[in-house]
């Protein structure tokens, strides 16, 4: 399961209202129609952190539903233990595939904080569990040991690395010491979106996508190309799709884009995140409009 | 309100379990009878961040209950502006004095996200609000321009800042820039405790203190020194302060170590940090105790 198009879809939130069910419900639908490999609901883009408890369950509960048999990976991550216990619990009530778990911190964490979180919520589990590492929403920074530490946990399958070296040989490199490190059962997949490509290219098994969780075809095609050796195609599009790469990276990441094409595509209402975050504002969305026009995305 | 000696006390959570309300109300009542000036409830030493509504409400009325008319004022930062304006609801029906806001972050914020927030909560609030700038746990940087922005707002009446420059008159030049950036009413409090003597002596108005939450006496010695214009003094008391200052460093902030020493005093249960944060271990707890006898803290 943890292998190919992992695609995460947005969960539309309207500012201080609650979620858009509708919605959501089509967004998932529409990627188990394009035949992605996984659907990873609430995951950061999929705004886990922002929702209750209760309507974490129920989220989970409507991916699921709408999944048509695809696998769904939920993200777990809260900021306490037994919140993420709660969550574990209702994610497999729920019929979950996997989850999903990043070192959400508000407090600086510890290596032992770390792995004792890992350690209390996989005894407690009976489905796979992603080690999910974002950096740049933790504020946490793994290590290559505490990696080979938690990928002998029982149930861990995956670990999604942030992103890889910008030289191809180095990120070859880099999977490849990862792959020494982990046991052959626990999965490599890559994240930042950018970084996908090569990540895949250079051996990484999955390929866990934002672009995916919108753009469910292009991220396809990318992923297939990579998957049948065609590494020089996987490159191409990754680089056909470098204006929407330009845009994560000036809009702070790939939420707001995400959410601004999500709307433009008609699949959600405009406002479709949870404040404090703001959309992009009038002109960025023109200019976001212009993009998916030319790279033919509006499909 | 938003001067002198406000005092941070610990919420104690033992692990998985519930707020240990009954050494919480200790807590809250010990720092009243020692005459601190205002009683700062669930922030960042009162793990609020870690807490559901329901807690968080239920905190904040026992903090009023024992504050034995001491102003306290509460914590009300969270992901969700929501969650924020429900939060500030409960604090204010609690009897609250005052707030206190953090523009907490998963996805990184704009500056715009944070005056936002801050516009939407004290347009809906009937009582004074401290802005909490505490980039350690909220990863957001504040911009001098966006201080005089939410200055201006209603209600606010305070601007927590989180250090100041090591050398004196760095330090008086930079409290002295932001007196002219902001209205008269609204006060200036230092947070960071190795900082504190400097910034009272450099003209700040209050101290946003952590050790003062737990060891209220010294403290107020430093406090009252500074206020009385005895600056060598403050300056003294800090100095000797400093081994504390040095764990705070050692242990990634101050909350393991205040947990800890609390602990140590016989004032909350070993266990009463929300997982996934671990406390000292034994050899750093023996340590710590030793460095509380040196200073004649226990008592």
């Amino acid at each position: 399961m943890f292998t190919g198009l992992s695609a995460f879809p947005l969960t539309p939130i309207p500012g201080n209202g609650s979620v858009d069910e509708k919605a959501f419900a089509t967004l998932v639908n529409r990627l188990a129609t394009a035949g992605v490999d996984s659907i990873g609901a609430l995951g950061s883009t999929g705004s886990y952190a922002y929702l209750t408890r209760e309507e974490r369950a129920h989220v989970a509960r409507v991916a699921v539903d709408n999944a048509d048999g695809v696998p769904v990976i939920v993200g777990i991550g809260a900021l306490r233990t037994l919140q993420v216990l709660q969550a574990a619990e209702d994610a497999q009530n729920a019929g979950a595939s996997g989850v999903l778990l990043a070192p959400v911190s508000y407090q600086p964490l510890t290596d032992d904080d770390v792995f004792g979180l890992y350690e209390e919520v996989t005894a407690n589990l009976s489905i796979p569990l992603v080690v999910y590492d974002n950096p740049g929403t933790t504020h946490f920074t793994f290590t290559d040991e505490l990696y080979a530490r938690l990928a002998r946990l029982p149930q861990v399958a995956s670990i999604k690395i942030p992103s890889l070296p910008a030289d191809t040989a180095k990120a070859r490199a880099r999977v490849e010491h990862l792959r020494r490190l982990l046991p052959d059962t626990v999965t490599v997949g890559i994240s930042g979106d950018a970084a996908a490509a090569r990540g895949l290219n250079a051996g990484c098994d999955a390929w866990y996508s934002v672009i995916g969780g919108t753009f469910p075809e292009p991220a396809l095609a990318l992923t297939r190309a990579a998957q049948t050796g065609q590494h020089e195609r996987a490159l191409e599009e990754s680089q056909r799709l470098q204006p929407l790469w330009d845009l994560f990276t000036r809009h702070g990441g790939s939420l707001r884009v995400v959410a601004a094409a999500a709307a433009h595509l008609g699949l959600t209402a405009q406002r479709n995140l949870p404040l404090p975050l703001r959309g992009l504002d009038a002109e960025e969305r023109a200019h976001l409009s212009t993009v998916i026009e030319r790279l033919q995305l509006h499909t």
